[in-house]
């Protein structure tokens, strides 16, 4: 299997929907007649991250894989964003970052060190990263936003989560 | 990149991680004092699934990758389960059957067709069937279950949920 094939076009994918959650988000404020922005402060425990925090972990995680697995260099994004404008900023960021990334540069990726800054001395391979770390990192922060928009009302289902998949008639 | 690599050690380390949540939840209902059990109706959004059914749709999505992509039968399991005792009985099965799945048996994964009960008539390559709707399906569930624990006070942190990770001095 392509790790590139695992990697950019799902990330590039589920980073994009997020602007789709961010969108039902703003109808249901329209809706209810309430500020959007507000939810970017909405939690699910008082020691969690909130919602803005979710999405851009999530857009790191997505960036970070990118650019670990291939050795390019990932946009900064400092975490200042507190609008759904601003957040819609950070995601085509990382959308349009990961769209640089080709499959040629996933060359040798598999067995490529990976380091991390909370473990310094430390590093996995490339694979190992990428299931244990990236793609769980990516999915826990993905569905944690989703979580929060669904526990305030916003009406999304499991096919926004999942988007469109490659299914073809057999 | 291998397909077995991606699929049965991550998942089989996830899904056991499951008891671990349980324990937790466990320690936190005896410090309370109520009935632990009561955390499987839990849910985040009145027209959400519970725990209970969250930790189970995660099991079937570990089990049905494993299935799916090797030609195995999975084992059945009815949703049956109501107590905590249960579910682990539930997690230790899926734990069990994918032990029996090498990767031998992931031959040809990348490009035998896997269908899926909601589209009939339809079909994703294996590669895609792991990256669009195994994987994100399986967080999608998991990280799901976590957030209900956490949104219920039960003390879970970010290594609950990615587990021990491969890292090695460099």
């Amino acid at each position: 299997m392509s790790m590139y094939t695992a990697t950019i076009p799902q990330l590039t994918k589920v980073v994009g929907s997020f602007e789709r959650w961010l969108d039902k988000a703003e109808a249901h404020a329209a809706e209810k007649k309430f500020d959007a922005n507000g939810l970017l402060l909405a939690r699910l425990a008082p020691d969690q991250f909130p919602l803005a925090k979710q999405i851009q972990a999530a857009c790191d995680a997505a960036k970070f894989a990118g650019a670990r697995l291939t050795g390019k260099t990932a946009p900064a994004h400092p975490d200042t964003e507190t609008t759904i404008p601003e957040l819609r900023a950070r995601i085509q960021s990382v959308v349009a970052f990961l769209g640089t990334i080709t499959a040629e540069d996933f060359e040798g990726a598999a067995d490529r060190t990976v380091t991390l800054s909370f473990a310094p001395g430390m590093g996995m391979s490339g694979a190992d990263y990428l299931n244990e770390m990236a793609l769980p990192n990516f999915y826990f922060h993905a569905t944690t936003a989703y979580a929060i928009l669904r526990h305030n009302g916003v009406p999304l289902g499991k096919m926004d989560f999942l988007t469109a998949i490659a299914m073809r008639p057999i």
